[in-house]
């Protein structure tokens, strides 16, 4: 099959909904922004060997390079509108790989409400690689950011931390084998909803993808402030409780795609959010443990591609 | 340096002027759509190996990343705006080649008038990839599209045609090296003031990316018609006409990057373009040489990736 049958065959249908997609039939996609919106855009890749192995079903590897896009949709507090996808992959991947793709991106595209606009399908000499530039609307003058808190401010995530690190371990026979930290990694959940909820109530606002303890340093830098955070108030799942490491991936693991925000001291958190800290007026992050020890910040660093 | 110290010194420069980009500090950018346009987006991946060779200076990869994308809005008439780059590229790739890349993506951005508002960059296990979402702007129902030919329609390109392929050729020593067929496969002229300047004149256009046989084709099944060109018409280079090879390019090599659009029978044609031929009723594309002879269409394949 070509480039141009398999683009109609497998492409097409999921544009076909999105009248700015224009079919994938000309060289770009025309959207008209809807009054008082304003555009939020993202772009992460996932390349095959660092953010998934490559013998996962295909439309784990397309779900997850969509669901990241959507994660930082949901840490501004947009709604998902549409998307671009980039894959590239070796000239002799199989049809059937391809059909999987698909039907992974079909089948998230109607859980969370986005459609297909474009993009482009080139061939590797190895490996694959997945680029997704996802397109969102937020209402005027409410988006996220995460500068904005203030001391005292209380911290929250969303979820259960380090199930993603741990679940990367099982899958590369660290750790035993385990279903739900598996399917933790594989398959993040963006926070649409809670993204949405926090507009006009969180004063910053980011995801959870490098580790808390690194991620939390960046928030704290754009809003000029610090935080301490206390190890014993991580939400953890049972399945991270059972492993040693458990504490260490919450704080340092990566991939965990939650919703990491402040409050202001006096405000509702939402319910399923856990508070693990407070924002100081103290630079850095300091990190305490239940016996009131500070881990060292050597011990903090998340993960880096350099 | 680490990934976040990379981005730092090497990327928010590109973004700074742009105020959508926040600074390349929140998870996503946050844009103001200008009222009465409508919004213009697409999507291109170079990869190491199949679409850039792999020891260009890299200043001249992240140009043509670039470019490719720009001729995608000139083709919609539309202008440049803003763009996201995703970079993947080996954990090993020296700082030098990281800077000379974000000289070349400046250096554009000056030309083009364009912004970088935002990206991901990523550790590949091997070879780089490179894709550019471009964001272009153009005025509410003035975009040019690929279906609108009618019969009797002139067919123009801009430019020349073949000298891409051809370099590519010279760079892989199957020619004699010659530095400007070289500089037109390396560097592509997107031809943004002709896209503007045909808004509200073209019946249709599209840019010529995979051979002008094949992308002729593809404008004809969108407008329902047909076309025949005649090779004696096709704009050639003095460097190309010196090549035996330069009809076949010309008709069926990649990375021209030039404009083929369709003027209605009665329109003054703009200045630098050249009528290849006609659009026709009847469906296909056929070429006729100067003798009257047809080629066939099994001479007339374009490049595929697949």
């Amino acid at each position: 099959m070509n480039e141009f049958a398999l683009i109609a065959a497998r492409f097409k249908p999921l544009a076909s909904d999105f009248p700015g997609s224009l079919g994938l039939s000309d060289d770009a996609a025309l959207l008209d922004m809807p009054p008082e919106m304003q555009l939020v855009v993202t772009a992460d890749t996932v390349n095959e060997g660092v953010h998934f192995i490559g013998d996962e079903d295909a439309s784990l590897i397309a779900r997850k390079a969509l669901r990241v896009n959507l994660s930082d949709l949901a840490a501004m507090g947009a709604a998902p509108w549409c998307y671009f996808l980039a894959l590239a992959m070796p000239g002799n991947t199989e049809e059937s790989w391809i059909a999987r793709f698909a039907e992974g991106l079909h089948e998230d595209q109607r859980r969370f409400g986005i459609a297909l606009a474009g993009g482009d399908t080139t061939a590797t000499c190895a490996r694959a690689h997945v680029t997704i530039t996802a397109l969102g609307l937020v209402p005027k003058g409410e988006a996220l950011r995460r500068r904005g808190a203030q001391a005292d401010d209380r911290i929250y995530v969303s979820g259960t931390l380090g199930d993603a690190a741990l679940g990367l371990r099982c899958l590369r026979n660290q750790l035993p084998r385990n279903d739900f930290l598996e399917t933790r990694y594989l398959l993040p959940e963006p926070r649409l909803a809670l993204g949405a909820q926090l507009r006009g109530a969180a004063t910053a606002c980011m995801d959870v993808s490098d580790g808390l303890a690194q991620d939390l340093g960046h928030l704290c830098a754009a809003s000029g402030a610090g935080a301490e955070i206390w190890t014993d108030r991580l939400p953890l799942s049972g399945a991270a409780r059972a492993c040693a490491e458990a504490a260490e991936a919450a704080l340092c693991g990566g991939d965990d795609y939650e919703l990491l925000f402040t409050l202001p001291p006096q405000a509702q958190a939402p319910a399923g959010v856990t508070q693990v800290g407070i924002i100081t007026q103290q630079k850095g992050v300091r990190v305490y443990t239940a016996q009131g020890g500070e881990l060292l910040p050597a011990s903090l660093s998340g993960y880096r591609h350099f």
